[in-house]
């Protein structure tokens, strides 16, 4: 089997909405009037975002599912993706199991595979996504990360913490039993993009991002891009891992310091943060309902500059956590 | 220096044309009303596509370039692009010269870097390309490779094989003079898109690619697009090497087998091949003057399927070139 055999064989689906789909020099698209194009690209490396013995179905969800957690990030609603993949070797099973996964995602979104690229080479998946932003009065309705004011609620979506919880116990370093490291697993190898919550989100958030790299260092891009600061009750963060529900946490399997550390800069979340005015809390709760994903108010945004953690209390707790860095 | 410094430092600039560029989850373009968006995307493999010592500063050029000359086939005009780089470590003198290079060519051509995303792993650079081609009265003006007819002429710009005359040098299966291997290897590791060719042949072309895998193969995906065949004068492509003129073929260093296998088959050219109805020479030729790019007719389209050579008294040559395949 060929490169064309193989694009052909796994790759190719008739254009739906595209004007042109896989197989010429570019792929065509016509935009609707009104609206914005929001583009975002991830690229995903074997033994760096995913282990070498993941099943190829889930790593062919996981590849679109972050890059569409990107668009719901911006309140987009998803159009359509080109995927480059670099492979060792045609493995026709693997091939087969990994576009499953991947246009089973697709399809779940009307997010349709107009081009690409296959070439020879380590393990590399890079996927590049397009959704739509409409244009309303002449105003863009894209989430942006600039939008935070002081007084603005933050909320995060869904729970925070189980990817990290799957990597902990995949490592060694934490035990869980069978049944509870599957229910994680399937968080970080399967994550849900939150695209539904996103695009209710518009004209309702002051600001939004997903949660790729931990909760606090991605929260900071909020906070710097918005020139403001912010503080988290650690005593609703916790409940993300549904500390007091999550079998793992009810059994004495997870310290505390530990919960705390996976929710506050677990990684690999694909969560919203998003802050929005206090004059919005119905609007909020409103967006939940329409998209059926949780959200959970966890603190507020400062004039202050800088990331301030208290207890239920209210009393200061100590901030050491990092966040995720490729080249750290 | 992490990650997020690496792209503040090298890959980040004010957006010009696009609404939002680098540093949200999305960037954001306003497509112009009344065109249609082309997207194409390539992956660059080390040991696959470049050398480990390529010059890095040349390796941004290409990266780029490959991915320009698939708007150039579609007759696009360059907007706006996304990098996704995987690098095994943080080399700042290699990203100082790789980032250059690259905007060097995406200012030539006024097309934006507007996001991406950056990872350690083994080195792999992706980039997807945005351009724009108008829709008149309805009908788009991209080129694509199903539109060639029976009877059309058939054309290649620039020239051909260099780039392969330089990887056999290079490789030490043929001996180059210093002066010559460097003027081919300049072709090899800094390739000319042909933007303006592609824009000024709108209208004019019934069907473009542009010439990545050699002549011979690419040429088959328009006859297979278009339902065609083709008949190609050899004794006409053997000048795109410019053997009479071409110090290295003047001095006798490659055989007259080797030059026609260069180009017909050579690979890594990213010149255009189109094709055009015989009422539309006068327009080629003045698309060729617009552009400043030299067009050469090498044959025609047949209405018989297959791909035959012939010399220049008619003769049947016989076809045994294969195109590269990523997996053969």
């Amino acid at each position: 089997m060929g490169e064309f055999d193989l694009i052909a064989r796994y790759f190719t689906r008739p254009a739906a909405r595209a004007v042109l789909g896989v197989g010429d020099d570019c792929a065509l698209l016509q935009p609707t009037p009104g609206t914005q194009l929001a583009i975002s690209s991830d690229m995903l490396v074997e033994g760096r975002h995913f282990f070498a013995d993941v099943d190829p179905f889930s790593l062919g969800h996981k590849a679109l599912a972050v890059n569409l957690s990107d668009l719901a990030a911006c309140g987009a609603t998803p159009l359509a993706f080109t995927l480059a993949l670099a492979l060792p070797r045609i493995d026709e099973p693997w091939l087969e199991a990994f576009s499953r996964g991947l246009l089973a995602l697709a399809d779940a979104h009307g997010c349709e595979l107009v081009g690409g690229d296959t070439t020879q080479g380590p393990l590399n998946i890079c996927i590049t996504v397009f959704g739509e932003v409409p244009v309303v009065n002449g105003k863009s309705q894209a989430l942006l990360r600039s939008g935070a004011r002081a007084g603005d609620d933050i909320y995060v979506s869904g729970t925070l913490g189980d990817a990290r919880l799957a990597l902990e116990a995949m490592r060694g370093s934490i035990n869980l039993p069978a049944d509870l490291l599957a229910q994680a697993r399937g968080r970080l190898e399967r994550p849900t993009p939150r695209v539904a919550l996103g695009q209710a989100l518009r004209g309702v958030a002051s600001a939004a991002l997903d949660i790729s790299d931990g909760l606090l260092g991605d929260l900071r891009h909020i906070l710097k891009a918005s020139g403001v600061g912010a503080t988290l009750d650690t005593s609703i963060a916790i409940e993300l891992i549904a500390a007091r529900d999550h079998p793992a946490c009810a059994k004495g399997l997870i310290s505390l310091k530990n919960q705390l550390d996976y929710v506050l800069a677990g990684g690999d979340d694909y969560e919203l943060a998003f802050t929005a005015p206090v004059s919005a809390r119905e609007a909020v709760l409103a967006a939940e309902r329409q998209a059926g994903t949780p959200v959970t108010r966890i603190g507020c945004i400062d004039a202050e500059p800088g990331l301030r953690l208290v207890d239920g209390s209210g009393q200061a707790v100590s901030n050491s956590y990092t966040s995720f860095d490729h080249f750290a």
